[in-house]
């Protein structure tokens, strides 16, 4: 398979169609785009069977994306409008696998003080939780208020504990009927990093974009559907210089029409010798604008806000 | 019973025996004192049946005061030697209950983002995890290493879930043999604020010190043993004005020698009066040093050493 | 003089009229109240002159206190119209001192590190700049846009300087025409913890509230008019003990009707006592609100925005 | 001139040497290598004149760059151990310059909200100031005690002000006979992210490594020797882009032994191209180490301790 180095369905739909020169559809996949005015494009990739996944290496189900433009200068008015896009989304999914009143259990993955890592931990801070309100004070809310409880379980490389342990002893006690779980991704594109938001009603495999596989997150190991919300934060810098060579081939190739020597690069494993080169010790080198901090608290704001208006009325 | 209105079975001891009169031991108490040095002072009262209990509103057990002077202008050496004291009476309570290398989980309670409740967080940034370490990479630790992990469950008011219910799910996934519950705590005396660390081995009910009693985590609820270390960051409000209070009247006595009305003021119960004034709305006022910031970060670093060397070797 | 043990001109002038029995209003003081709904109350104290300076211990000039209440649980509209008020109450004075182009230096004073003192500079992040923009990108921005620039220039006990010391240097080096300084106070009542904005045209004397006077910030020593932007963010803790014992014996006055002695304690004073008691060693003991840290980043975003569009347009 | 695209004197010599093929010292330049134990390498470069200045681009005088192996990993006896490296070079540097006793301003440059950038605001705190106490509280202090001050001065961006023009303020406020200046660097090596000090004598041009240069903080603008404390925290993306497609030539020539075409790639700009490729917008991308949080944590220990040993007794 190929080593697509995202996290994102819509770009490993694009990579695999580049490999494989395909000019229309994967066999396997069903894709749909949408603009809501100028700035935030939403691409719905339906994965509908095996082969759909074996093409992307996604589970059957939705995927989709939310892309904005400009978040980095947002004003409180961007942030509403990407955030009313994710709630749209989250609705509709929301809708096809539980009740308006059901339970659910926002989950905060990702580690606070490692920035590129600390969106999920963030979004819960700003999560609109009920659940203990409903057993204390229910005169204080609607009565027909869903319960929301929320957590951020921490990494395995503080805790000790795997993700999926913490949470199934969560489950298990509280007995939501639906999980929403918030991550930061890696992506292929530069241009994505914290402007674009996915969700998949597939769950999640923590790491999955950056090779140090977790166990996986998903109804299979919860028992109950899980909701992924992912945002780009990171790209590899192996990736990053690997695509630079690649453009770089093909620049070359332009200029000098045919060279059987370069057409032979092109097939060469670049990537792997130069993760080599460029990961020294064990260190994880990773692509970010150095506006990291401010993109992903405005993050943040959209995808807190985008659950809080899909969770409640 | 007496409104003790501080977390620590010292002062609760000491509250006692003044209300009472009794000038040597509490029935049903034991009491230890040792001085390391000139700045560490260990006070070690045993609870040791249900006359103690009733005394002081605290379980059979032992209860392990450590105050620790000028911890404020804390350097290097300060802090190690405090830990120290910590290691030293956390290695005699777990050796009563527990295996060299059996399995603990370290708890910090509290919320990150409320300064004066942030002291079990910040402690699990600090503590070595090894459980993890244990599974995936055996051979980078001595192999009679003992599984330690951690977390932190953060507060009803923004999980919306209980923290016997996260922990009793951990418990039941993960299952160590013992829990470490750390925690800030409510003392009666300005004084102790971030100065003192309190070690139990009967657990804690958290918020027991300033009302808002949460549901026990002690071996009753969660099946293994719970020792808590807690350090007093706050006093209410209310504590303080009626401690001025008695000191003012207790000074005027002596100014007027005899005076049957002032007499009968000590009688009244001045904190419920002090505390409806003091209290608007429903906020939690506290009394705590300006300085408690930094106060946090040296007492953060006395527990985390303090549990690091005590778990290990 | 009065120990008020306030920064609030309002309270001064209540305390001085208290002490003094006076029902109306003070010599040399001009009062004026205004509701902005049902939540925003504002009141205009002018010191006329030298016997109003002389009664409230405050220079000559206007001091605007805006009452938020319920700013606690405030949403993104409370806090809009609150800024709005602050806009208001500005821009009015900003038109008395220069025009409406000229160039403004916003100085956030404070300790970022310490909770309660951190609203200065907490402020400044959020503060539109553009005094480099006008510089190096003019095209960017409307051409009647006025050039304001900001600086945190920190604590005598973190620089090693006094704040008049470095502010002097940066306004004789990029001449503004004024300054608005913002600042954490202290109050008397613990109701008006960060729910209080006081706009002050005579500028301050960091620290005067709770007696660690440094140099003052005026048109005095900096060459230039300084309106004072504060909120106040604690309560000493000797304050309220001592209101507290007022409260106290006035409710045994009212219950025992007369008592010689009790009325003569009225007159002791109670504070410096009191203060002795409660002060051990070097530490300052305020009282706050445990949700002091959420209550300044509300109070923040209020002051941050109404400076924004005060300064524009 | 070649764009070394790194702020370290160390790597522009070895990029100059590489490239115009000398294989002993560059003209102009004296360098000398020390190995403090196994972890700890100290290279001293001297630019002697004009032909040196010429050559890397950098001012007459003293360069020294301390690399510190496996900082990452970092315990209190490594941190220690580079601090003293850190003292001791910075020691000489001061003698040569000032008196044992005379004045000097720390500045830490950098905004302490983007985590990449707050190296310097962040060694501010840790600084022991004592011009203030030397004022106010002089029996506290020995009486040979140097009076050391601190300001974190903000970026443009955020103020409004080029540091320059602040920095010169104070200098002729409180008279300082030296500044030392701390400032985040751009390297060559993603190896020496955050574990290489450089310690120069001839103060920095903030910004030089990424190109956007702002006014010089030397003496020349400032009046007074300036030292400028460096320590890399980040590669350009299009640094790591351009450097591996070279490796990857590198590695083809030796595979195909000769190849014309090839060869003319080297000679290629391929930095222009990548950077136009992966800059879109006004982005700063830039690859740093996922954890860089802690990294700079570490780093500003050494940097501070280093500093704090040095400037006293």
């Amino acid at each position: 398979m190929i080593n697509f180095r995202t996290d994102l369905a819509l770009e490993r739909r694009d990579i695999y169609k580049k490999a494989n020169n395909i000019s229309d559809e994967v066999d396997g996949l069903e894709t749909q785009e949408e603009m809501l005015g100028e700035d935030i494009k939403i691409t719905r990739v339906k994965v509908l069977n095996e082969n759909g996944e074996q093409a992307i290496g996604k589970k059957k189900g939705n995927y989709i994306t939310i892309d904005i433009k400009n978040i980095k200068v947002a004003g409180e008015d961007d942030i509403q409008k990407a955030s009313e896009a994710v709630t749209k989304e989250l609705k509709t999914l929301l809708a096809n696998l539980i009740g308006a009143q059901d339970d659910i259990l926002v989950v905060g993955l990702g580690n606070l003080y490692v920035t590129p890592d600390a969106l999920g931990p963030k979004v819960i801070q700003d999560i609109d939780i009920t659940r203990h309100l409903l057993t204390y004070m229910p005169d204080v809310l609607d009565k027909d208020t869903r319960p929301v409880s929320a957590v951020s379980p921490g990494v395995l490389g503080t805790t000790g504990i795997e993700t999926v342990e913490i949470l199934k002893g969560i489950v298990d006690n509280i007995h939501p009927k639906l999980i929403i779980v918030i991550d930061a991704l890696a992506s292929r594109s530069i241009e994505r990093i914290s402007s674009t938001v996915q969700i998949a009603d597939t769950g999640i495999i923590p790491g999955a974009g950056v090779g140090n596989t977790r166990k996986e997150l998903t109804e299979n190991t919860l028992g109950i559907p899980v909701i992924a919300i992912g945002v780009p934060t990171v790209v590899e810098a192996a990736t990053i210089a690997a695509d630079s060579l690649d453009l770089f081939i093909q620049k070359l190739q332009q200029e000098a029409k045919s060279n059987d020597f370069l057409n032979s690069l092109q097939e060469e494993n670049k990537y792997e010798m130069i993760k080599e080169v460029l990961a020294p010790e064990d260190y994880n080198f990773i692509v970010t604008p150095k506006e990291i901090d401010e993109l992903i608290e405005n993050m943040s704001s959209v995808v807190a806000r985008g659950i809080n208006f899909a969770t409640q009325k």
